[in-house]
């Protein structure tokens, strides 16, 4: 039988989280912030980064293991870089203040970067790039976690699932935007699958021994894998230096031994890079993406990275998002409680 | 039979090669460069990147797909950006010429980026970061070549293999630098594979039919893929619109369409970022990244991208490095012409 869900619309949506996120113990400008990251996700059909993450929001916030009053404060710290303090609050509110001063660096500068190493990133990244694209710039974006990854050829947990995102503006239409773990698989889906008594692929992890696995219990127990291979490995190794070492945020080993175990997010680094093609001298940059995109979608079997985002976001304005009963139920009395 | 070796010393490999690149129509300057990056190669034990690739550049010297005289020159763009117009010649002079001008605004500005949209890149992509690195700046690099490499899920040829590289610098260390493609493999490692008469791993490429194969003179007449499935496939189109869209470069398919087929590179796009870790206030980064690193080399199975190359530069110097008996009468019978 199919798990009952409950349609709610994206108003609803995000006044529900909101009301969790303050009876939690945020304001009203951390809860916001927060709540449309994770409205945002699940217009897009994330699911994973929706309100499937807002009982793990209140726990941190009812731990103290995040700042729901922080006040993040902008540096600019050389011509082109600006800092955001975030005041161990939520990424969400913490990019949010920061993203003018990048923009505007951007512009000025040609290229420029948004550092921040002490918010908790616990939603997609490409909330993150979007907007920057949006604002016609070519964006790059990379975070860390807890330890739950092995560098290529290791056994132990080295790395977070390190995502990155890369966010492409185009013309007259919505960004193009990729957000990716460096990880085979999502923690998320590891944990789904150990729920679901369902086997998962080979390559996605080692068990507590160092053997291979399809059992996600046992790969949950021990360590996840990067994507292909060795490759995969030298991107997750990037990710880490640059969100955690080019912040001063926790390395995922640093974070993982300082949790407190809430279920919530840590606070860590986050690096955000933005480039204006006009100051590169590229005029035509526009048709070009157009036709690179073009030439790509000609073959059949492709389709570009974010288009079923696309498709949800013009669809559920109208059509409201399903959330599983007992989900909602949780996140209803939080806020109620 | 092994095939018969010829062991040269690195200055005796340097001058062969500057002899053979002056031949075909290089000046000093121009050679120099590019037999510096050559020679650096094969002294790291890359021997893809090393004099292998003197016949290809001597080609296409002298079919005047290469300007043999280029004089690449610096021009300010942005306050972050550096561009140098190459003239069509090799990539390594032109980054030679752009790299003081690189180091100079990523320490005033904390990030520059160096643009190149009209040199011909068919070296590796660690001698362009790694002395970024070694001047105490986080560096990354990308390029595209000619189409060679399907999109995830596609099977027509659109991105080159599109190389990225990483570079970090350490603590009384040389540092530590990555640098791969992100197609499965090299395309030299398939076409080794058909002249030896191997099968080569599945997930490499396809057959001109669409149809996967382990055949490698079949993929070589169809299109090769991504590593590492959709992922990679991401990767491959985010360093084909930095490498060629920010730079003015061709894109990989128009690289291809203006191919004259002398055997030698194409000019086309790269792209170099580079960080100051100082200028983002990072002060214990290099402690940090030791500390990282350590942590990835306690499990036994780990080791650090680039280690084999340092082995092999400490050694070389010393022993010299073997060429293969035929490639050396090929390069010296275009030096002496």
């Amino acid at each position: 039988m199919a798990a009952t869900k409950v349609n709610l619309s994206l108003d609803a949506l995000f006044d529900l989280m909101t009301a969790a996120l303050m009876a939690s113990g945020a304001n009203r400008e951390n809860a916001e912030a927060t709540a449309e990251v994770m409205r945002n996700a699940d217009r897009d059909g994330c699911h994973s980064h929706g309100i499937f993450r807002a009982p793990g929001y209140c726990a941190a916030l009812k731990a103290k293991g995040l700042n729901g009053h922080a006040a993040p404060t902008v540096i600019d710290v050389a011509p082109g870089i600006v800092r955001v303090n975030a005041d161990n609050g939520g990424a969400p509110l913490a990019v949010k203040v920061g993203r003018p001063a990048l923009i505007a660096k951007a512009r000025s500068q040609g290229i420029a970067a948004l550092a921040i190493g002490d918010a908790a990133h616990f939603a997609a990244l490409w909330p993150d790039t979007e907007p920057l694209a949006e604002a016609g710039l070519v964006a790059m974006s990379f975070v860390n976690s807890r330890a739950f990854v092995a560098p290529a050829g290791g056994q132990s947990r080295v790395f977070g699932t390190n995502p990155m995102s890369f966010a492409v503006p185009r013309k007259g239409r919505p960004p193009m935007v990729w957000d990716q773990a460096s990880s085979a698989a999502a923690r998320g889906e590891i944990m789904i699958a150990a729920r679901d008594g369902h086997s998962v692929p080979e390559g996605w992890g080692l068990g507590p021994d160092g053997e291979a696995t399809t059992d996600p219990a046992t790969i949950l127990k021990g360590v996840q894998l990067p994507f292909g291979g060795y490759k995969g490995g030298a991107i997750a190794m990037m990710v880490e230096v640059l969100s955690a070492c080019m912040t001063g945020g926790d390395t995922s080993l640093e974070a993982e031994a300082n949790y407190p175990g809430h279920g919530g997010p840590s606070p860590g680094g986050h690096l955000i890079l933005a480039m204006d093609p006009a100051r590169f001298g590229q005029d035509r940059f526009l048709d070009r993406i157009e036709r690179l995109f073009e030439t790509m979608l000609a073959d059949e079997g492709v389709r570009l990275p974010g288009d079923r985002r696309l498709a949800n976001r013009a669809r559920t304005p109208k059509d409201g998002v399903d959330v599983p009963q007992a989900l909602y139920e949780q996140v209803k009395a939080i806020a109620e409680a």
